[in-house]
Protein backbone atom coordinates (compact mmCIF):
# COMPACT_ATOMS: atom_id res chain seq x y z
CA UNK A 1 0.00 0.00 0.00
CA UNK A 2 1.26 3.64 -0.59
CA UNK A 3 4.23 3.96 -2.61
CA UNK A 4 4.46 6.41 -5.30
CA UNK A 5 1.03 5.81 -6.32
CA UNK A 6 -1.82 7.07 -3.93
CA UNK A 7 -3.58 4.16 -2.83
CA UNK A 8 -7.24 3.44 -2.81
CA UNK A 9 -7.31 3.83 0.97
CA UNK A 10 -5.78 7.18 1.38
CA UNK A 11 -6.71 8.05 -2.09
CA UNK A 12 -8.03 11.95 -1.72
CA UNK A 13 -8.49 11.72 -6.08
CA UNK A 14 -11.33 9.93 -7.20
CA UNK A 15 -10.73 6.63 -8.56
CA UNK A 16 -11.90 6.81 -11.90
CA UNK A 17 -8.56 9.20 -12.88
CA UNK A 18 -6.42 6.32 -12.17
CA UNK A 19 -4.53 5.07 -15.17
CA UNK A 20 -5.82 2.11 -16.87
CA UNK A 21 -2.69 0.54 -17.55
CA UNK A 22 -1.45 -3.01 -17.50
CA UNK A 23 -2.39 -3.69 -13.81
CA UNK A 24 -6.08 -2.23 -13.36
CA UNK A 25 -6.72 -3.68 -17.19
CA UNK A 26 -5.86 -6.73 -16.35
CA UNK A 27 -7.55 -6.78 -12.66
CA UNK A 28 -10.90 -5.38 -14.14
CA UNK A 29 -10.88 -8.22 -16.77
CA UNK A 30 -10.18 -10.67 -14.47
CA UNK A 31 -12.96 -9.45 -11.95
CA UNK A 32 -15.58 -8.79 -14.25
CA UNK A 33 -14.96 -12.35 -15.19
CA UNK A 34 -15.69 -13.52 -11.76
CA UNK A 35 -18.79 -11.23 -11.19
CA UNK A 36 -20.53 -12.27 -14.86
CA UNK A 37 -20.10 -15.99 -13.56
CA UNK A 38 -21.17 -15.82 -9.73
CA UNK A 39 -23.02 -12.75 -9.98
CA UNK A 40 -22.66 -9.58 -8.14
CA UNK A 41 -23.17 -10.68 -4.84
CA UNK A 42 -21.72 -13.92 -5.37
CA UNK A 43 -18.03 -12.69 -5.72
CA UNK A 44 -16.43 -11.63 -2.67
CA UNK A 45 -13.56 -9.50 -2.29
CA UNK A 46 -11.15 -12.65 -1.23
CA UNK A 47 -12.94 -14.59 -4.39
CA UNK A 48 -11.96 -11.18 -6.81
CA UNK A 49 -8.60 -10.98 -4.72
CA UNK A 50 -7.42 -14.92 -5.78
CA UNK A 51 -8.68 -14.32 -9.52
CA UNK A 52 -6.88 -11.39 -10.25
CA UNK A 53 -4.02 -13.17 -8.34
CA UNK A 54 -3.71 -10.55 -5.43
CA UNK A 55 -3.35 -10.55 -2.20
CA UNK A 56 -6.41 -8.79 -0.52
CA UNK A 57 -4.20 -5.39 0.10
CA UNK A 58 -2.78 -5.65 -3.41
CA UNK A 59 -6.43 -5.48 -4.26
CA UNK A 60 -7.57 -2.41 -1.77
CA UNK A 61 -4.93 -0.42 -3.70
CA UNK A 62 -7.32 -0.63 -6.71
CA UNK A 63 -10.66 -0.61 -5.29
CA UNK A 64 -11.47 -0.69 -1.40
CA UNK A 65 -15.08 -2.41 -2.08
CA UNK A 66 -16.91 -4.65 -4.98
CA UNK A 67 -18.94 -1.36 -5.53
CA UNK A 68 -15.65 0.26 -6.53
CA UNK A 69 -14.93 -2.57 -8.69
CA UNK A 70 -18.26 -2.76 -10.53
CA UNK A 71 -17.76 1.27 -10.98
CA UNK A 72 -14.78 1.16 -12.66
CA UNK A 73 -16.09 -1.69 -15.17
CA UNK A 74 -18.79 0.58 -15.96
CA UNK A 75 -16.82 3.67 -15.87
CA UNK A 76 -14.25 2.72 -18.24
CA UNK A 77 -16.75 0.61 -20.47
CA UNK A 78 -18.82 3.41 -21.31
CA UNK A 79 -15.99 5.91 -21.45
CA UNK A 80 -14.21 3.75 -24.13
CA UNK A 81 -17.52 3.05 -25.83
CA UNK A 82 -18.65 7.01 -25.89
CA UNK A 83 -15.19 8.08 -27.49
CA UNK A 84 -15.11 5.15 -29.80
CA UNK A 85 -19.06 6.27 -30.85
CA UNK A 86 -17.98 9.63 -31.33
CA UNK A 87 -14.83 8.62 -33.31
CA UNK A 88 -16.92 6.52 -35.66
CA UNK A 89 -19.33 9.19 -36.26
CA UNK A 90 -16.37 11.39 -37.34
CA UNK A 91 -15.02 8.72 -39.71
CA UNK A 92 -17.34 7.99 -42.04
CA UNK A 93 -19.23 10.93 -43.88
CA UNK A 94 -22.54 9.51 -45.07
CA UNK A 95 -25.26 9.03 -42.33
CA UNK A 96 -25.21 5.40 -43.35
CA UNK A 97 -21.78 4.57 -43.48
CA UNK A 98 -21.34 6.25 -39.60
CA UNK A 99 -24.24 3.92 -39.00
CA UNK A 100 -22.70 1.11 -40.29
CA UNK A 101 -19.34 1.66 -38.33
CA UNK A 102 -21.09 2.50 -35.06
CA UNK A 103 -22.95 -1.13 -35.47
CA UNK A 104 -20.29 -2.55 -36.26
CA UNK A 105 -17.69 -1.29 -33.38
CA UNK A 106 -20.40 -1.63 -30.63
CA UNK A 107 -21.43 -5.34 -31.80
CA UNK A 108 -17.78 -6.46 -32.39
CA UNK A 109 -16.63 -5.02 -28.88
CA UNK A 110 -19.95 -6.43 -27.51
CA UNK A 111 -19.02 -10.11 -28.79
CA UNK A 112 -15.39 -9.54 -27.68
CA UNK A 113 -15.62 -8.37 -23.86
CA UNK A 114 -18.92 -10.62 -22.91
CA UNK A 115 -18.12 -10.67 -19.47
CA UNK A 116 -17.86 -6.70 -19.03
CA UNK A 117 -21.11 -6.63 -21.28
CA UNK A 118 -23.04 -8.77 -19.00
CA UNK A 119 -21.96 -6.42 -15.91
CA UNK A 120 -22.48 -3.10 -17.75
CA UNK A 121 -26.10 -4.70 -18.42
CA UNK A 122 -27.23 -4.95 -14.64
CA UNK A 123 -27.24 -1.37 -14.43
CA UNK A 124 -26.44 0.64 -11.51
CA UNK A 125 -28.50 0.07 -8.37
CA UNK A 126 -26.04 -1.31 -6.54
CA UNK A 127 -24.03 1.90 -7.01
CA UNK A 128 -24.14 5.14 -4.97
CA UNK A 129 -26.32 7.96 -6.03
CA UNK A 130 -23.13 9.96 -7.81
CA UNK A 131 -21.63 6.94 -9.07
CA UNK A 132 -24.67 6.17 -10.56
CA UNK A 133 -25.62 9.56 -11.76
CA UNK A 134 -22.16 9.50 -13.54
CA UNK A 135 -22.93 6.21 -15.38
CA UNK A 136 -26.17 7.17 -16.32
CA UNK A 137 -24.87 10.53 -17.69
CA UNK A 138 -22.23 8.18 -19.92
CA UNK A 139 -24.74 6.19 -20.96
CA UNK A 140 -27.00 9.23 -22.14
CA UNK A 141 -23.83 10.72 -24.16
CA UNK A 142 -23.54 7.29 -26.16
CA UNK A 143 -27.20 7.09 -27.05
CA UNK A 144 -27.11 10.81 -27.76
CA UNK A 145 -24.77 9.67 -30.39
CA UNK A 146 -26.51 6.97 -31.99
CA UNK A 147 -29.66 9.03 -32.20
CA UNK A 148 -28.21 11.17 -34.11
CA UNK A 149 -26.88 9.18 -37.00
CA UNK A 150 -30.11 7.47 -36.77
CA UNK A 151 -31.98 10.93 -37.15
CA UNK A 152 -29.70 11.57 -40.20
CA UNK A 153 -30.20 8.10 -41.70
CA UNK A 154 -34.13 8.44 -41.25
CA UNK A 155 -33.64 12.11 -43.09
CA UNK A 156 -32.02 10.61 -45.76
CA UNK A 157 -33.90 7.16 -46.40
CA UNK A 158 -37.42 7.49 -44.87
CA UNK A 159 -40.58 9.13 -47.33
CA UNK A 160 -42.28 11.64 -44.90
CA UNK A 161 -41.21 13.11 -41.84
CA UNK A 162 -40.24 11.22 -38.89
CA UNK A 163 -41.22 12.01 -35.53
CA UNK A 164 -38.99 12.95 -32.83
CA UNK A 165 -40.90 10.21 -30.81
CA UNK A 166 -40.42 7.87 -33.55
CA UNK A 167 -36.51 8.59 -33.88
CA UNK A 168 -36.41 7.82 -30.06
CA UNK A 169 -37.71 4.44 -30.27
CA UNK A 170 -35.51 3.56 -33.29
CA UNK A 171 -32.62 4.20 -31.47
CA UNK A 172 -33.51 2.09 -28.33
CA UNK A 173 -34.92 -0.80 -30.68
CA UNK A 174 -31.10 -0.53 -32.61
CA UNK A 175 -29.74 -0.71 -28.88
CA UNK A 176 -31.73 -3.31 -28.06
CA UNK A 177 -30.97 -5.90 -31.46
CA UNK A 178 -27.23 -4.95 -30.62
CA UNK A 179 -27.30 -5.63 -26.63
CA UNK A 180 -29.63 -8.70 -26.66
CA UNK A 181 -27.03 -10.81 -27.95
CA UNK A 182 -25.48 -11.07 -24.80
CA UNK A 183 -27.88 -13.89 -24.17
CA UNK A 184 -27.97 -15.74 -27.44
CA UNK A 185 -24.95 -14.97 -29.31
CA UNK A 186 -22.24 -17.66 -30.29
CA UNK A 187 -19.92 -17.17 -33.35
CA UNK A 188 -20.16 -21.23 -34.04
CA UNK A 189 -23.28 -21.23 -34.24
CA UNK A 190 -24.33 -17.63 -35.44
CA UNK A 191 -21.42 -16.75 -37.49
CA UNK A 192 -18.67 -14.25 -37.13
CA UNK A 193 -19.23 -10.69 -35.00
CA UNK A 194 -18.67 -8.85 -38.49
CA UNK A 195 -21.68 -11.19 -40.40
CA UNK A 196 -23.99 -10.27 -37.16
CA UNK A 197 -23.06 -6.69 -37.57
CA UNK A 198 -24.01 -6.77 -41.05
CA UNK A 199 -27.53 -8.66 -40.02
CA UNK A 200 -28.52 -6.23 -37.82
CA UNK A 201 -27.31 -3.37 -39.84
CA UNK A 202 -29.59 -4.70 -43.52
CA UNK A 203 -32.76 -5.51 -40.53
CA UNK A 204 -32.80 -2.15 -39.18
CA UNK A 205 -31.93 0.01 -42.61
CA UNK A 206 -34.22 -2.34 -45.05
CA UNK A 207 -36.44 -5.19 -42.80
CA UNK A 208 -36.77 -8.31 -43.89
CA UNK A 209 -38.47 -7.20 -47.12
CA UNK A 210 -35.40 -5.32 -47.93
CA UNK A 211 -33.75 -6.05 -51.14
CA UNK A 212 -30.91 -4.17 -51.75
CA UNK A 213 -27.27 -5.32 -50.87
CA UNK A 214 -24.89 -2.49 -50.30
CA UNK A 215 -22.18 -1.97 -52.91
CA UNK A 216 -19.37 -1.43 -50.44
CA UNK A 217 -18.31 -4.57 -47.90
CA UNK A 218 -18.59 -4.03 -44.37
CA UNK A 219 -15.51 -2.32 -43.38
CA UNK A 220 -12.95 -4.33 -41.47
CA UNK A 221 -11.82 -2.47 -38.27
CA UNK A 222 -9.89 -3.80 -35.10
CA UNK A 223 -11.43 -3.95 -32.36
CA UNK A 224 -10.14 -1.66 -29.61
CA UNK A 225 -9.05 -3.37 -26.37
CA UNK A 226 -11.93 -2.53 -23.54
CA UNK A 227 -9.10 -1.02 -20.95
CA UNK A 228 -6.35 0.42 -22.84
CA UNK B 1 -49.77 -25.43 7.46
CA UNK B 2 -51.10 -28.61 5.58
CA UNK B 3 -54.96 -28.72 5.63
CA UNK B 4 -57.10 -29.45 1.88
CA UNK B 5 -53.95 -28.44 0.36
CA UNK B 6 -50.55 -29.65 0.37
CA UNK B 7 -48.52 -27.96 1.65
CA UNK B 8 -45.00 -26.80 0.40
CA UNK B 9 -43.02 -28.22 3.40
CA UNK B 10 -45.21 -31.83 3.23
CA UNK B 11 -45.61 -32.00 -0.74
CA UNK B 12 -45.00 -34.76 -2.93
CA UNK B 13 -46.13 -33.42 -6.08
CA UNK B 14 -43.57 -30.84 -7.76
CA UNK B 15 -44.68 -26.84 -6.53
CA UNK B 16 -45.59 -25.62 -10.27
CA UNK B 17 -48.76 -27.92 -10.40
CA UNK B 18 -50.13 -25.97 -7.49
CA UNK B 19 -52.73 -24.07 -9.22
CA UNK B 20 -51.98 -20.41 -10.25
CA UNK B 21 -55.17 -18.53 -8.72
CA UNK B 22 -55.87 -15.44 -6.81
CA UNK B 23 -53.68 -16.73 -3.70
CA UNK B 24 -50.24 -17.67 -5.79
CA UNK B 25 -50.86 -15.03 -8.56
CA UNK B 26 -51.13 -11.89 -6.16
CA UNK B 27 -48.11 -13.39 -4.24
CA UNK B 28 -46.18 -14.12 -6.98
CA UNK B 29 -46.64 -10.48 -8.48
CA UNK B 30 -45.54 -9.35 -4.92
CA UNK B 31 -42.57 -11.19 -4.98
CA UNK B 32 -41.75 -9.89 -8.44
CA UNK B 33 -41.71 -6.66 -7.46
CA UNK B 34 -39.60 -6.75 -4.51
CA UNK B 35 -37.01 -8.83 -6.51
CA UNK B 36 -37.14 -6.59 -9.40
CA UNK B 37 -36.41 -3.84 -6.91
CA UNK B 38 -33.93 -5.04 -4.12
CA UNK B 39 -32.78 -8.12 -6.61
CA UNK B 40 -32.53 -11.33 -5.64
CA UNK B 41 -30.21 -11.59 -3.33
CA UNK B 42 -31.47 -8.08 -1.63
CA UNK B 43 -34.77 -9.71 -0.73
CA UNK B 44 -34.91 -12.02 2.28
CA UNK B 45 -37.99 -14.42 2.80
CA UNK B 46 -38.79 -12.25 5.93
CA UNK B 47 -39.04 -9.31 3.61
CA UNK B 48 -40.93 -11.67 1.15
CA UNK B 49 -43.37 -12.83 3.57
CA UNK B 50 -44.37 -8.70 4.61
CA UNK B 51 -44.43 -7.77 1.30
CA UNK B 52 -46.93 -10.27 0.73
CA UNK B 53 -48.89 -9.98 3.26
CA UNK B 54 -48.47 -13.25 4.79
CA UNK B 55 -46.35 -15.18 8.05
CA UNK B 56 -43.17 -16.56 7.14
CA UNK B 57 -45.24 -20.12 7.44
CA UNK B 58 -48.38 -18.66 5.57
CA UNK B 59 -45.19 -17.96 2.77
CA UNK B 60 -43.26 -21.11 3.17
CA UNK B 61 -47.38 -22.88 2.32
CA UNK B 62 -46.26 -21.93 -1.12
CA UNK B 63 -42.55 -21.56 -1.10
CA UNK B 64 -39.89 -22.99 0.99
CA UNK B 65 -36.92 -20.67 -0.08
CA UNK B 66 -36.03 -17.88 -2.79
CA UNK B 67 -35.23 -20.23 -5.39
CA UNK B 68 -38.98 -21.58 -5.25
CA UNK B 69 -40.21 -17.94 -5.70
CA UNK B 70 -37.90 -17.53 -8.66
CA UNK B 71 -38.87 -20.90 -10.19
CA UNK B 72 -42.05 -20.18 -9.89
CA UNK B 73 -42.05 -16.58 -11.18
CA UNK B 74 -40.19 -18.34 -14.82
CA UNK B 75 -42.17 -21.27 -14.70
CA UNK B 76 -45.75 -18.88 -14.97
CA UNK B 77 -44.44 -16.48 -17.13
CA UNK B 78 -42.70 -18.43 -20.20
CA UNK B 79 -45.65 -20.88 -19.72
CA UNK B 80 -47.92 -17.77 -20.46
CA UNK B 81 -45.93 -16.92 -22.79
CA UNK B 82 -45.87 -20.33 -24.83
CA UNK B 83 -49.34 -20.46 -24.93
CA UNK B 84 -50.06 -17.03 -25.75
CA UNK B 85 -47.74 -17.40 -28.55
CA UNK B 86 -49.25 -20.44 -29.72
CA UNK B 87 -52.57 -18.80 -29.61
CA UNK B 88 -51.68 -15.74 -31.75
CA UNK B 89 -50.35 -18.17 -34.27
CA UNK B 90 -53.17 -19.90 -34.54
CA UNK B 91 -55.45 -16.86 -34.17
CA UNK B 92 -54.00 -15.04 -37.87
CA UNK B 93 -53.66 -16.78 -41.34
CA UNK B 94 -51.22 -14.63 -43.05
CA UNK B 95 -47.82 -15.03 -41.81
CA UNK B 96 -47.45 -11.12 -41.41
CA UNK B 97 -50.41 -11.52 -39.54
CA UNK B 98 -49.20 -13.82 -37.28
CA UNK B 99 -45.99 -11.73 -36.75
CA UNK B 100 -47.78 -8.61 -35.78
CA UNK B 101 -50.00 -10.81 -32.94
CA UNK B 102 -46.97 -12.22 -32.11
CA UNK B 103 -45.34 -9.11 -31.45
CA UNK B 104 -48.85 -6.82 -30.43
CA UNK B 105 -48.55 -9.50 -27.70
CA UNK B 106 -45.32 -9.81 -26.26
CA UNK B 107 -44.78 -6.23 -25.94
CA UNK B 108 -48.06 -5.28 -24.64
CA UNK B 109 -47.34 -8.42 -21.90
CA UNK B 110 -43.86 -7.25 -21.20
CA UNK B 111 -45.29 -3.47 -20.83
CA UNK B 112 -48.04 -4.42 -18.42
CA UNK B 113 -45.68 -6.42 -16.14
CA UNK B 114 -42.36 -4.89 -16.18
CA UNK B 115 -41.40 -6.35 -12.75
CA UNK B 116 -41.47 -10.12 -13.71
CA UNK B 117 -40.15 -8.96 -16.86
CA UNK B 118 -37.07 -7.56 -15.12
CA UNK B 119 -37.03 -11.21 -13.42
CA UNK B 120 -37.20 -12.90 -16.08
CA UNK B 121 -34.60 -11.41 -17.42
CA UNK B 122 -32.06 -12.23 -15.05
CA UNK B 123 -31.73 -15.94 -16.65
CA UNK B 124 -31.55 -19.36 -15.10
CA UNK B 125 -28.20 -19.02 -12.84
CA UNK B 126 -29.89 -18.82 -9.39
CA UNK B 127 -31.87 -22.17 -9.79
CA UNK B 128 -30.55 -26.12 -9.63
CA UNK B 129 -30.05 -27.74 -12.93
CA UNK B 130 -33.14 -29.73 -13.41
CA UNK B 131 -35.46 -26.39 -12.82
CA UNK B 132 -33.15 -23.85 -14.93
CA UNK B 133 -33.39 -27.25 -17.68
CA UNK B 134 -37.37 -27.28 -17.25
CA UNK B 135 -37.09 -22.96 -18.01
CA UNK B 136 -34.72 -23.08 -20.36
CA UNK B 137 -37.44 -25.61 -22.42
CA UNK B 138 -39.85 -23.50 -21.99
CA UNK B 139 -38.10 -20.70 -23.73
CA UNK B 140 -37.02 -22.87 -26.35
CA UNK B 141 -40.31 -23.24 -27.39
CA UNK B 142 -41.35 -19.47 -27.26
CA UNK B 143 -38.32 -18.91 -29.23
CA UNK B 144 -39.12 -21.79 -31.88
CA UNK B 145 -42.37 -20.51 -32.29
CA UNK B 146 -41.74 -16.92 -33.54
CA UNK B 147 -39.26 -18.49 -35.71
CA UNK B 148 -41.49 -20.49 -37.47
CA UNK B 149 -43.34 -17.52 -38.09
CA UNK B 150 -39.86 -15.33 -38.97
CA UNK B 151 -38.59 -18.03 -41.60
CA UNK B 152 -42.79 -17.64 -42.85
CA UNK B 153 -42.51 -14.00 -43.54
CA UNK B 154 -39.57 -14.15 -45.06
CA UNK B 155 -40.34 -16.82 -47.47
CA UNK B 156 -43.12 -14.21 -48.07
CA UNK B 157 -41.26 -10.85 -48.09
CA UNK B 158 -37.87 -11.55 -49.15
CA UNK B 159 -36.45 -11.75 -52.56
CA UNK B 160 -34.27 -14.52 -53.21
CA UNK B 161 -33.56 -17.33 -50.22
CA UNK B 162 -32.75 -16.68 -46.65
CA UNK B 163 -30.53 -19.20 -44.83
CA UNK B 164 -31.60 -20.81 -41.70
CA UNK B 165 -28.98 -19.53 -40.00
CA UNK B 166 -30.05 -15.73 -41.05
CA UNK B 167 -33.14 -16.63 -39.75
CA UNK B 168 -32.13 -17.43 -36.33
CA UNK B 169 -30.37 -14.66 -35.99
CA UNK B 170 -33.28 -12.18 -37.30
CA UNK B 171 -35.55 -14.26 -34.77
CA UNK B 172 -33.23 -13.13 -32.02
CA UNK B 173 -32.75 -9.37 -33.29
CA UNK B 174 -36.66 -9.37 -32.95
CA UNK B 175 -36.48 -10.56 -29.25
CA UNK B 176 -33.63 -8.16 -28.56
CA UNK B 177 -35.88 -5.49 -29.73
CA UNK B 178 -38.87 -6.25 -27.78
CA UNK B 179 -36.94 -7.65 -24.70
CA UNK B 180 -34.71 -4.55 -24.42
CA UNK B 181 -37.71 -2.42 -23.47
CA UNK B 182 -37.26 -3.11 -20.15
CA UNK B 183 -34.83 -0.88 -19.70
CA UNK B 184 -35.81 2.29 -21.78
CA UNK B 185 -39.36 2.25 -22.35
CA UNK B 186 -42.22 4.55 -20.54
CA UNK B 187 -45.62 5.24 -21.94
CA UNK B 188 -45.52 8.46 -21.57
CA UNK B 189 -42.22 9.49 -23.21
CA UNK B 190 -42.69 7.07 -25.54
CA UNK B 191 -46.24 6.33 -26.41
CA UNK B 192 -48.80 3.71 -25.94
CA UNK B 193 -47.53 -0.11 -26.20
CA UNK B 194 -49.76 -0.51 -29.11
CA UNK B 195 -47.41 1.96 -30.90
CA UNK B 196 -44.18 1.08 -30.01
CA UNK B 197 -45.27 -2.90 -30.77
CA UNK B 198 -46.25 -1.37 -34.44
CA UNK B 199 -42.95 0.90 -34.79
CA UNK B 200 -40.74 -2.86 -33.76
CA UNK B 201 -43.45 -4.42 -36.17
CA UNK B 202 -42.65 -2.14 -39.35
CA UNK B 203 -39.01 -1.64 -38.42
CA UNK B 204 -38.29 -5.05 -38.06
CA UNK B 205 -40.68 -5.81 -41.65
CA UNK B 206 -39.35 -2.64 -43.61
CA UNK B 207 -36.70 -0.88 -41.73
CA UNK B 208 -35.80 2.85 -41.81
CA UNK B 209 -36.23 3.14 -45.51
CA UNK B 210 -39.79 1.28 -45.80
CA UNK B 211 -42.42 3.88 -46.74
CA UNK B 212 -45.36 1.24 -47.06
CA UNK B 213 -48.15 1.54 -44.60
CA UNK B 214 -50.37 -1.21 -43.79
CA UNK B 215 -53.48 -0.79 -44.26
CA UNK B 216 -54.96 -2.58 -41.18
CA UNK B 217 -54.78 -0.55 -38.15
CA UNK B 218 -53.22 -2.39 -35.69
CA UNK B 219 -55.30 -5.31 -33.56
CA UNK B 220 -56.78 -4.28 -30.48
CA UNK B 221 -56.49 -7.31 -28.19
CA UNK B 222 -56.71 -7.46 -24.65
CA UNK B 223 -53.07 -8.45 -22.47
CA UNK B 224 -54.03 -11.34 -20.69
CA UNK B 225 -53.01 -11.39 -16.96
CA UNK B 226 -49.75 -12.89 -15.83
CA UNK B 227 -50.66 -15.17 -13.34
CA UNK B 228 -54.07 -16.85 -14.64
Amino acid sequence: MGGARSSAAGRKEPIERQPVGEGLGGLLRKAARLMARNGFHGASMRDLAKVTGRSLSGLYHYARSKEDLLYLINFHGFTTLVEHGRARGMAFRGPREKLRGFISFHVRYFAAHRDEMRVLMWGTQALSDERARTIRNLKDRYTAILREIVRNVCRSAAKGPVSEKSIDRKTFLLFGMMNWIYGWYSAARHGAPEELAEEIYRTFLYGLSGRRRERRKFPAQEVAPLWN
